[in-house]
């Protein structure tokens, strides 16, 4: 993320887009999100580029500029569009607006970041964590650590923080802010986000982590201006986050693009869900795992963490354990399938790769572009460019802290209506 | 369609919707396109809804009443929110502003309807064709031959048809108006728009036919007022049409759902793209026909055209062939896999099947909505309902006189640009 760093700091966070922000919401949310996403512009400007009148702009950006969201500032020598004889001046969000914390819990790790209205980092930290799952009560305690300790880096008292921002790993209701299912949680059906803004005081939103991934990108990374990409994670599970036309989308009920559960074999593997011939189950951790038992002739059932297992049936794959091989092949034979039918049907753009797995990239990644090859719809366009992000980055801290943001801007001036992209 | 053309002269045409058409489209087209969807609408009323000022809208709406796109009228009493004092006046699209045909041409049937601005059906005609591809040119004027037709039929000049949409299946390059391949015609890469409209001398659009289904639902059924749905068509492939929060969602290429081709099995069945495991090749006719010349002990290849095949299977599965019933089984456990994964993916508000498929229902879609509760995630929500099209209807040419309607509206009004979500 340190290249994405500089960009933001200069250019401004948030997609880079008047038109797909535009639906129904308020005409002030909608100019100072522009201005967020400009970096830097001039009021005549927005009003070109919202396509509203400029005298539906200046009251509004008056009034943005007096609750202390927005400020002026001199336009840079020749950018300005300001009439002659006048200095050009230039709308820039104050970056004291909102502060807001992201931070991603995963199996092994947790991360964290403390960003400004600007996308500004003040702060971020990195944890290892116990993997597997965990009592709610301590997992909030952990949040809220974290948290405390990057304000304390950031010099900001935690309860002056405008939202938190959480990605975890499972089947995560971001609207009802509900977690069916997570490896990281004992037990099911949990209110994570009633129980986080109980312990830390502000508002929480959640979401599940390949959504931040995408999150990411499209506040901070391609997705600016970028309208059409898919992400797709690989760690305990397969997660997928779609933006179309700039937004991030979430299907009619908040349930839609589980890639890993759609169906890849009739009457296939046993997925951990409790259905069979989910993609999951061929290509997730544990699908290796119970896989790596058989291959290094290991007693079925709890021999070793799934981890540890995968760490030895890479290091047997690679000095040509044969039938180690073959289940690192299977494996990205399965993820081409499953990458090729996210291009067959939504036709993105950009392929992002995230995720643990792809510490694993040069066994599991390497073929995949070719195999997809011939599973892709044989139009002429071939097949997209394919992204791979680097394991461990705060990237999913990021798009945990521009959900914050954005909930939190959604609320201070769009009447409460949240949402991220 | 008989229920929804008592819908579409009462209630006006295309999706009721405010925000969704919000996408940097000029004024004066949202304006005519919500006066459009609504029917009758007051000048204060569609202020409101676009969540614009009243004194924007008002010199467009004259603008628009002086060039004979809008009429006004006196709104029903009760209904009105004028001031006290002066008489209730409403707006209405004019009848006459424009005028387009509608027709898909599948491979046994050819359906066409010509209807008014505001979605009233003024002709419609249906046509039986001969099964199988044939020369453009031929289909081209097949085409113009039930235009000019069904112009007679409502009295105009088909020169004065404000643009013709028509509907075929296979591989549709809309933006480009051209077909790479379709089962109805000789060849490949055909420029289809570009053909007809030298024939006919009127603007031309076209489209894949599971998208015709998608905008006929849209424009005239349950879209209007649903943000999410599905639409899969089998036939002699399997279509897919999707809208999104009220429109059409085409892909970055316009290529994209292609559920047909989505792949289901690692090296599975062959599929006339080419490709091996395609959903296509489980469910589509030619993978019935396949099959059936097995069950049915007759000789490989060319034995009979796939459709009497078909009906043969059909025959002999309702006597109690077992061969026969298995290939009908195995094809609607396929379907189901394949709409389970459009629901794990899209998570839609409603499921709609359509085609010639439909024929036979009884043994196809069945059991199909059972077996899809055992492959859709399980969250709670379970399987959305399921709509399935009588086989035969106008729906078709519904859907390609919205295409041609949208494109006529957009290019009058909008500067060029197209759309028809």
């Amino acid at each position: 993320m340190d290249g994405l760093k500089a960009t933001v700091s200069a250019e401004g966070c948030g997609p880079l887009n008047a038109d797909a922000s535009d639906l129904g919401r308020p005409l002030r949310l909608r100019i100072f999100d522009y201005v967020r996403a400009s970096g830097l512009v001039s009021r005549s400007q927005i009003a070109k580029d919202l396509r509203v009148s400029p005298g539906s702009v200046s009251p509004l950006a008056a009034e943005l500029i007096e609750q202390g969201y927005l400020r002026e500032t001199s336009l840079p020598r020749g950018t300005g569009d300001a009439g002659r004889g006048r200095p050009p001046v230039a709308l820039v969000a104050r970056a004291d607006a909102f502060v807001v914390a992201g931070v991603k819990i995963a199996d092994r790790q947790i991360t964290g970041i403390v960003i400004d209205s600007t996308g500004r980092q003040l702060a971020s930290m990195k944890r290892s964590a116990t993997p597997g799952p965990h009592p709610l009560d301590d997992q909030i305690e952990r949040l809220a650590g974290i948290v405390g300790e990057m304000c304390a880096m950031a010099g900001i008292a935690p309860g002056n923080l405008s939202a938190v921002g959480v990605g975890l790993p499972g089947f995560v209701d971001h609207a009802a802010g509900h977690v069916f299912w997570s490896p990281v949680l004992d037990g099911r059906n949990l209110p994570v986000v009633a129980a986080a803004q109980a312990h830390l005081g502000v508002p929480v939103v959640i979401d599940n982590d390949a959504n931040l991934v995408a999150l990411a990108e499209l506040w901070f990374g391609v997705g600016r201006e970028m309208p059409d990409f898919a992400v797709v994670t690989i760690e305990h599970g397969v997660g997928t986050g779609i933006v179309l036309d700039h937004r991030l989308f979430r299907g009619a009920h908040g349930v839609g693009l589980e890639l890993g559960h759609t169906k890849v074999q009739l009457d296939g593997a046993l997925c951990r869900c409790g259905q069979r011939g989910c993609l999951e189950a061929y290509i997730s951790d544990y699908a290796l795992a119970r896989e790596a038992e058989t291959a290094l002739r290991l007693p079925v059932m709890g021999s070793a963490p799934a981890d540890e297992l995968i760490e030895r049936l890479f290091t047997e794959a690679r000095n040509g354990h044969a039938a180690a091989q073959s289940i690192f092949d299977r494996a990205g034979r399965y993820l081409a399938l499953g990458l090729a039918n996210v291009v067959n049907l939504f036709d993105p753009s950009l392929l992002i790769l995230s995720g643990d797995r792809m510490r694993y990239d040069d066994h599991f990644v390497g073929e995949t572009l070719e195999q997809m090859r011939s599973m892709v719809l044989d139009t002429g366009l071939g097949v997209p460019p394919l992204k791979i992000h680097e394991w461990g980055t705060l990237l999913w801290a990021h798009g945990a802290a521009a959900l914050a943001l954005s909930s939190a801007t959604e609320t201070a001036l769009g009447g409460g209506r949240e949402t991220a992209g």
